[in-house]
């Protein structure tokens, strides 16, 4: 990538013109897990290609679009070293968006206007170890919830993501594929205030399954950054037309001096698993976890996490490249 | 693309030398779409990724291949923001190519002959609609026929294309893969005729499905732009043994001024539907759509499409991009 | 790809610092085939695109990643010119390593240690024709073993290769993925030692079906280079706990003159057909075959290989282009 804004300045200075062009970039990592379960330590690696193209109208509107080749997998066991990605959910994130003095509106895989507010809290390890930090949004398109009671249609992509940012104040609207036919919708709206070390946010997400269930959900975010210490928090409280209510949160802390970062978070949506929006993901949780940084776009990293609602634990170590 | 083909000159420039390279470009749409039938408006987005290698040889020989990565998808209902291409036939079209005075040989998913020589009418839209401006041409591979008679093998890529060109007049060859075992056979051969703003092309198809059933098709085709019209019109006109016989046609006027263009059409194949050629898009239809070049390589385009044989219709409004 | 690494140089002279950047290259063929079998002459064609990522660390540690995307195919008869890879085992070959003092360190899809060592030798045809000039090594992960016998758990990547280089000589050492719950693992440990011209490898490998099913096989391998001749050889002696004992050999000679080369092979892993490890190539087998630099990344290519054990043979002639 790199090397192709470099040949675009090239350009740009030479030609005096600006165009349309696409980068390549990609992430790869290696190195060992033991994740949750019986399986013991395994050789965890993956590759992605990121295609990232970008175009500027006579006007001065900005254009873009991007896309990803993957080789997922890690501990794949299907003898192929992870099936090389680019099939179903796993090249579903590509997006196309255009932005200008009217904010940035996007189509594709994006996230929801609430998760796009909030985001998520620090993770631990160099594969994530399942995310277990992460909180459930609702209105991200294209989540398969799967939880255990009556069967929940779920919200699809094309989604569509509209951004507008003014001073230190943004906002968001969005709303997955319009489904008349079969499937749920679901829309959001949120709003962040941050300053440089600040950032405050509040949304609100709504799923509509057509078929007479509703579930919404209110999600505040929060982070702050003092010394070489930046804490996030997530919490999240929802209910639905069938009589469940739930709260989440989640909590981290990451502590940088020089190359070396030390994260920690608590996490809880155990409460979703009495409603049709559980994910594998729904526990209690904690993880600790370092990071050190390499140079050049190379970092190693481990981590430990705790499923609290399984009594089952994960660990990790590995490096982490950028290209 | 621009960028690469740029650092191919200054290195030519620089080193002296020319180069096999692959260039990676793109292309990406975002817009909404009320399609045929009973869904009503839905977002449809995409992106595509495009290698384009080329080389030559010591002796002046051109050679090259190109190959796709797709997200295709528009409104998907499968929860993936479409599947993500690079499976089957949407990304079957890669093609491998030598060039000279000889002509230009092309291997892979390429079309036949009288497709390469007549090309489509101009459609609408950002999405196409369905693209049933187009003709059925029964020598392109990998098409799956699915009329509603007997079971027809279809032609299979790997097919391939001759063309060379001397002068005002090109001509064109074909064969679909060469199987003997199970398949059908397409072949074809067409000639085209092109000034600057007048071209005529006629061209000839025979599938032979090697079971007795053999069908054939004369495709003649013509184009012309006068001030700021252009017209193209394409006229088939086939029969097999089975005592079916049919005819085809298509016309379109794109009418361009500044940076709009508006275009019609008209077209028929709806004759198909009595063999086993018939596909998805075998029906009367006209259209009618506008464009707007936003420059650097964005347009913002709509479109209407009437499907006379079903009695439906379809809209779409959206942005298109290349990179 | 070139034009990339031109542009890295250019940028690396202007701003003076090395960054990890994603170098596209790719490879492409176009030709005829007559394979084993009652098919007949057929058109093939392929096209793959690959990605090379690359990077350094502040401490001078090398470290990256690859990935292919393929349209992979030659005669296939799905309609498709051949689905177009990014799926299963096609692109299953990703990899990512890291190098320093210490050696190399590649996890992914990965050869096992002793095919790493000894290689294979010399292959015909501008397709390869089935490669029967190969040998079977039990190590690489991802095998389909696929054998007459018992069945055998296949060993599967994600797979590990560690290589080290002193002077003339190279130590290799490799694992599969570490598969306690359904699995077999594979291990296997080489040394090679190379001059100028020639070169002697040595090799061990284990493959534990974890059943108390185990196999296990030596592999030696020479090459030397005189005039324009490169001999290669390569010989397998390998048993199980079940019984059954097989030896491999295969003996390649490449004479180059000029622009021209020419190939002849003999190769013999039918024993393998008495036990769980034969694959489809497990025969008694020789080929011939020559191949003309065009340059610029072009060749032409042409083979025929007999194969002994089931009295076929197989032709192809065609071109062959990286870029």
């Amino acid at each position: 990538m790199r090397t192709l804004l470099a040949s675009t300045a090239i350009l740009a200075a030479t030609v005096g013109i600006a165009s349309a062009e696409v980068a390549v970039t990609g992430t790869a990592r290696m190195g060992l897990i033991d994740t949750f379960g019986d399986t013991g330590v395994q050789f965890s690696s993956r590759v992605r290609i990121n295609f990232t193209a970008s175009g500027q109208t006579d006007t001065g509107l900005s254009f873009g679009a991007s896309m990803r080749a993957d080789q997922f997998g890690g501990n794949s066991n299907d003898g192929s070293n992870g099936s090389s990605g680019n099939t179903g959910d796993t090249n579903g994130d590509s997006t196309v968006y255009i932005s200008g003095g009217f904010g940035k509106l996007t189509m594709g895989d994006v996230d929801g206007a609430a998760n796009a507010a909030s985001g998520q809290t620090d993770g631990v390890g160099y594969t994530g170890l399942s995310d277990l930090n992460e909180i459930t949004y609702l209105a991200n398109g294209g989540t398969d919830f799967n939880g255990p009671g009556i069967g929940l249609d779920d919200p699809q992509d094309t989604s569509v993501l509209y951004e507008y940012t003014a001073g230190s104040l943004s906002f968001y609207l969005s709303s997955t594929q319009l489904d008349r036919a079969i499937g749920a919708e679901a829309k959001s709206i949120a709003a962040k205030y941050s300053t440089g070390a600040y950032a405050v946010s509040l949304g609100y997400e709504n799923l509509d399954a057509q078929d007479d269930y509703e579930w919404e959900q209110f999600v505040l975010g929060g982070s702050a950054t003092f010394g070489g210490v930046t804490l996030k928090a997530i919490y999240a409280d929802g209910k639905n037309n069938q009589g469940d209510e739930w709260k989440q949160h989640s909590l981290s802390a990451t502590y940088a001096v020089d190359a070396l970062s030390l994260t920690a978070f608590v996490s809880d949506d155990e409460d979703l698993l009495s409603n049709d929006l559980a994910t594998a993901s729904n526990v209690r949780a904690y993880g600790l976890g370092a990071s050190y940084d390499l140079g050049g776009g190379a970092k190693v990293s481990g981590g430990y996490v705790k499923n609290r609602t399984d009594d089952t634990d994960a660990v990790d170590l590995g490096l982490s490249f950028s290209f």
